[in-house]
């Protein structure tokens, strides 16, 4: 979150860090000087704060958001917390930062697997409106955090050397290994994941007649989530309309040139902003269908990009004032 | 293959091993004994030959197939050379062992995934009438041969030591990445891969008005392939009658227990004979949808074991003669 500000230029007068006391009195480098962390409580944010960024988990943002909002800062939360509250925003911008309203003071950022999907799916619903959406997800372990890359990381050095492998962070061996599970399962036999992607979908696109099953998949990749999307539509649209479309929607990059092998790699959209999308064809199981698959950081635009972007919005609809924004 | 046809205790009476001069004089054991592999030529066949299983690629399939059928020897094909021939029976026993016909010497064994997928559709299709298969791989790199086996070990050791990674086998680095792209592209933007699910499962389940799309990846898992299956049924069939048809169906096991986290893995599948099948549940997308996750080893029901199994299927039809079987 840090690089990505600073990367962007998000015009920061001062830059604050919190976190829990373990980590107060570290030190995060921002634009060339060190920054303190200090240590979160209840009385630490102040008037003069504009811009908030949380992200802590649910129970830190369920607490502080609104301590937050009650003093007028702006909060763009990363958690699953305020998602799906009616009265917040939930934002991609390039789809709807015409949901940001300047008395709305917490905003929540999507699931990351349901960002970059929505950024290639909503250009396409505005052109030939989307009846109905399965997808399949790849999913990196970094989504699971730190803990989760050095557990893929030993035990592929564990495997190697013989020696047994204890799953921790994930329920399974992720290593050579695939995991059908992404959070925990509900009721109605779909996971967490699974039913953010379904339900932020359709906030985000807000269009709740949307028809939406995903299944998502933990695989042995660090970084990157890939999805393989396939949609029907309510009216006619080529492949090669829809592959015009992506290249020139915001975000999108378009990758798709099966002859030479090219198409979006979890190893080449690592550290990149854009959302990669190829392999755009017509779905030959129903008449009005486009199939594709899409890759993107899920650490990048799947998380800080799209929370930086959000903050970007707000200082272009004026709701933070800034010179020279 | 030889250890299959030893672990089901096939009624082998004489084995005979052919391969390429390369490989000629080595020896194989079968039944504690050593066989020696003979060099394969245009007259290595001969009538006493009951059953010929070939896996030696499409140009060898193509060449030997019809020498050894004017023999009148049965030849079980592993290559895609005669799948979509008309006269050639394309058979999973599970499935469709009715196609076998005395005087159709030539039987070609389908594509891996297709195989695994059928076996768990077709139970349903009898019960539900199947419109419409939307399916998302993630196969395993042995099915690519041994050489890619050793590509993804070399890769993950050389990233490991910071070394550079050269892929041969594959178009891409595979360790730590996803490759949306199994064998070559086609005009129509699918690969041949995605074809071979389309149209080899029209022929198994005896259906040319299924429609199906297909998207293969190839992650970096070693044996076990796995597929999301979304279908759309004519019929009303709900996810718990679903699991009952398939808990009792022939070569299927299911494995679906979310809240204990059981669901297929292919570390699990690998070295095991059945069709493993779980998370399923009601797509949300469709009213008359179900939502499955299915994993199998590629290299046995994919490959070796349903090659066999068909080889039972012709004894059982005493196309074969054999005491006591």
């Amino acid at each position: 979150m840090v690089s990505v500000l600073e990367e962007r230029n998000f015009p920061v007068e001062t830059l604050r860090l919190f976190a829990s006391g373990r980590s107060e009195g570290n030190l995060i480098p921002f634009r060339g000087s060190p920054v303190r962390i200090e240590r979160l409580t209840p009385d630490s944010f102040s008037r003069d704060i504009d811009l908030l960024f949380l992200s802590a988990g649910t129970a830190i943002s369920r607490e502080y958001a609104p301590i937050a909002a009650k003093l007028g800062i702006f909060v763009v939360d990363n958690s699953s917390c305020w998602r799906m509250e009616e009265a917040v925003p939930l934002v991609v911008p390039e789809v709807n930062s015409d949901a940001l309203r300047l008395e709305k003071k917490i905003i929540a950022n999507p699931n990351c697997s349901t960002i970059q999907m929505v950024c290639a799916l909503y250009p396409l619903h505005l052109r030939a409106r989307i009846k109905r959406i399965i997808v399949s997800t790849y999913q990196a372990v970094s989504g699971a955090g730190q803990k989760a890359i050095v557990e893929l990381e030993s035990q592929i050095k564990d495997l190697a050397e013989g020696n047994p492998v204890k799953p921790v962070v994930f329920p399974h061996q992720i290593a050579h290994n695939l995991i059908p599970q992404i959070d925990v399962f509900l009721e109605n036999g779909y996971t967490k994941e699974e039913m953010k992607m379904v339900n932020e979908t359709r906030k985000i696109m807000g269009d709740d007649s949307l028809m939406i099953t995903a299944t998502c998949v933990r695989v042995p990749v660090y970084i990157g989530h890939s999805e393989v999307v396939t949609v029907d539509f309510s009216e006619k649209i080529s492949a090669a309309e829809a592959t015009e479309i992506l290249k020139s929607a915001p975000g999108i990059s378009v990758i798709d040139d099966p002859d030479r092998s090219l198409y979006p790699l979890p190893i080449l959209a690592a550290g990149r902003d854009e959302v990669f999308v190829g392999r755009i064809r017509k779905d030959l199981s129903c008449e009005n269908g486009i199939s594709f698959w899409v890759v993107s950081d899920n650490l990048r635009k799947g998380a800080a990009l799209n929370a930086v972007q959000i903050g970007e919005s707000l200082l272009q609809k004026k709701y933070l004032s800034c010179d020279g924004f």
